[in-house]
């Protein structure tokens, strides 16, 4: 059987369950706070970091484009990185886009502030709230962004869903768990998350519930 | 003709640049500095960013894994992502951790401090040693861990020389541009750097000479 090390409020591991089940392949996750690697995780990737795809030929795959482009290279039939060369290289730099930039910009500084400082044994606990104000004006700029693409194009990279999509959705998604996205603010880019709301590939998502940390009111209706 | 715009002590940037010349492809530079963006960049794709590369085709790409899967799906000739599954998986795997984790742990300190603040209008000026040492202190337990591939592999990947050696040359070469890296303390690492420093499609990179910032004095040398 397929495994998945991840957490629920780990937007890398989002993107590798979202992927999956848009691809229709069956997988067992296994939980995994990111805070306390196991050591199974070490000896498989030095690194024991999540998330890691244990596949069912038995091998390991880990980090962020290296999975991505394993899944895509491997069960190709469902393609998510899709259509010519300018449109595939436009879903990839769409996704560079949200793994680096909104990543620092926006979503570390929540994450490390409403999760990682609660639960992380490792972390300096001093809270910060100027750093979430900080970050939360820069997600305006970058739902901004989103709506500008949503504006022009059916997804965010074009004519098809691809993992421009999967990556923002499911760093907004995190972000929209932990009740930070204040989306009357923000029509546009609300249309386009209605819209991936809507997949059946992101139901497992919508259906993420920490009995500590339990979702905003409006995480999971398709109205919100 | 295929044009990149680059500059020269830009990590991203000198991936590109390592491909290209591995690939034996034909390219004219055209030198950027990254806080000063063209307009013409932000025509191009919006963001305004570097690096950017314009194809023969006519069309632009954008994102650190973006450019890379475009160059590697159009010119697969020589192929730089090499190998079965696994071995493509722990290329990309490489890539990452050094696009992503040796990125901000390292890289991005010490050239904010050393480059960014000295010819950047835009950032924040005031001297943060502390910042350099902490990064200084990181860099050793990277070049460790650069030491574990290379001990164990021909190259970091495995057999054949992959993105893996040429993303982390591209963000060490910087680094050693600037005479950060103390190579008598890191003989295996250097072992490994010594074979890229050989490779003809690192010679252009080995090339650079800012007037503003000259390279450390071994930085050409392939006796270093």
């Amino acid at each position: 059987m397929r495994r998945l090390f991840h957490y629920p409020l780990c937007a890398f591991s989002r993107i590798v369950r979202f992927i999956i089940s848009e691809k229709h392949l069956d997988c067992e996750l296994i939980y995994q706070v990111p805070w306390e690697p196991f050591e199974e995780l070490f000896e498989y990737n030095l690194l024991g970091s999540i998330p890691l795809l244990a596949d069912i030929s038995g091998i390991f795959i880990h980090g962020n484009s290296a999975i991505r482009e394993y899944l895509e290279e491997t069960y190709p039939e469902i393609s998510l990185i899709n259509g010519d060369f300018q449109q595939r290289a436009e879903a990839r730099r769409i996704a560079d886009w949200f793994a680096f930039t909104f990543y620092w910009d926006v979503y570390l500084p929540i994450v490390d502030e409403k999760i990682f400082k609660r639960f992380s044994k490792a972390v300096n606990k001093s809270p910060e709230p100027g750093k979430v104000r900080s970050a939360g004006t820069k997600l305006s700029t970058h739902m901004e962004y989103i709506a500008w693409l949503a504006d022009r194009r059916n997804w965010l990279a074009g004519k098809e869903f691809s993992i421009a999509d999967i990556y923002a959705a499911s760093f907004i998604s995190v972000l929209d768990y932990l009740g930070i996205i204040t989306w009357n603010k923000y029509e546009i880019a609300k249309g386009w998350y209605a819209k991936v709301k809507s997949r059946p590939g992101f139901r497992g998502i919508l259906g993420d519930n920490l009995p500590q940390v339990p979702p905003s009111a409006e995480y999971s209706n398709p109205d919100f």
